[in-house]
């Protein structure tokens, strides 16, 4: 037997349910300051965070998130952001012409966003914080830009709720290492491997209990039909793709 | 005083030298699957990582990352890919039509992928494994589509270079917490603002050296005017938006 380097990594779950302990400003302000330890495009930071704390904020963002009640619950909400608006004014305010304007400088920016909330998310698995991520933050950008004020060039892109723990939900599985990874050249799945590697995930009593409540024959049909449908993913593709125009990142 | 609860954290350097000490497939393995436990999309995992060893691929690849040496130089490289090709290929084994064929899929499969890239990093922090994370994967990402052998809804994200350390470099500074943290909602940069975030890193030696060896008055005007130039994110903007209307992400 081996144990992780990083302690609670193996153990991690999502919370969603927190203490009415408070979370506070020190801790949280040295997880962010230990997270910007991590690599960015030419150490230029291109992220920042919004904390929410305060009521009102929270009600305001939480239709955003579709009114899950993570939201106005948690002590703190993070949302992370994108940024090439700061290196942008850094430029002007210094006799430099900024090109950040296009769609590479928006993955960019996204990729340095989604690094840091990463080792945030780490740091606080250690530190016994609970945490839940939602990706609801790219379904309704608009939205959260609004309410957070955010100006061009700064694309909310992931957003936490965050507390100490008030429950300790069962591990979630995970697919095996070989099904997501491939040797030297990347190889197709045959429908025996799919097979293979999902034949655990759909035996689960859990899922089982899903496909009877659902009336599906098969859980994928609840990721595809229910949960994620290429109606709602088309129409939020839209909703997504204008955002970006409007700040700045698409012709 | 107090200690980061990742023992490596904060004293993390790129690495882009290694030494000839092999990195264990067994411990890489380790690695991979601990990273696992990051969350994911409806726990769906919408990711692959495809593991170079090979020098004939390694050779390939280095164009793609404008020859950089570590990708040839490094015992490993991992290319980490967004995929909604293998949750698509479990739906239609399971009488299920998948609707991932749209941005919005190709965002939330990206973001899966960061997140797991850098558990991963903070892993191999942990562990005393050297990495360099090579952001070039998105400039030129259909040269690395075809040397890897992507299909469709699979794009590169990410790359590693992977080894043992064979240098110590010095750390590299940060913008202090409060020049990305924002209070409730975004507070826009005023130049003054810039100058207290900025002038640490502008008057660091080798920074003020860069200016000097070419030639310019700002260090803004090395990132506008060399390093991330305005012509060369438009010309490489259009090469990933072609590559994801290849992958079958967008229209």
């Amino acid at each position: 037997m081996y144990l992780c380097s990083m302690k609670n990594l193996t153990i991690r779950r999502t919370i969603r349910q927190y203490s009415n302990k408070e979370v506070s400003q020190e801790l949280l302000n040295r997880l962010m300051t230990d997270a910007s330890r991590t690599q960015t495009m030419g150490n230029l930071q291109l992220y920042s965070v919004v904390v929410t704390r305060s009521e009102e904020m929270k009600q305001k963002l939480a239709p955003a998130h579709f009114n899950q009640p993570m939201v106005t619950q948690a002590p703190v909400v993070l949302t992370i952001c994108a940024d090439f608006n700061r290196t942008s004014t850094w430029a002007r305010c210094r006799k430099a012409e900024p090109g950040y304007d296009n769609f590479l400088s928006f993955i960019n920016a996204a990729t340095d966003a989604l690094l840091y909330t990463q080792t945030l998310c780490n740091l606080m698995d250690e530190e016994g914080l609970g945490y839940c991520y939602l990706g609801t933050t790219v379904y309704m950008p608009q939205q959260i830009i609004d309410i957070l004020e955010l100006p061009k060039l700064v694309m909310p892109m992931a957003t936490l709720t965050v507390g100490w723990p008030a429950e300790e939900p069962p591990l979630s599985d995970r697919l095996p290492l070989e099904s997501f990874v491939h040797e030297e050249t990347y190889h197709d799945y045959t429908a025996k491997d799919i097979d293979t590697y999902y034949i655990y995930k759909e035996q689960l009593d859990e899922n089982r209990r899903f496909c009877e409540i659902n009336q599906k024959e098969t859980l994928a049909q609840i990721f595809t039909d229910i949960r994620y449908t290429k109606k709602d993913n088309e129409t939020m593709s839209s909703g997504l793709l204008e955002a970006l125009k409007h700040q700045g990142f698409l012709d």
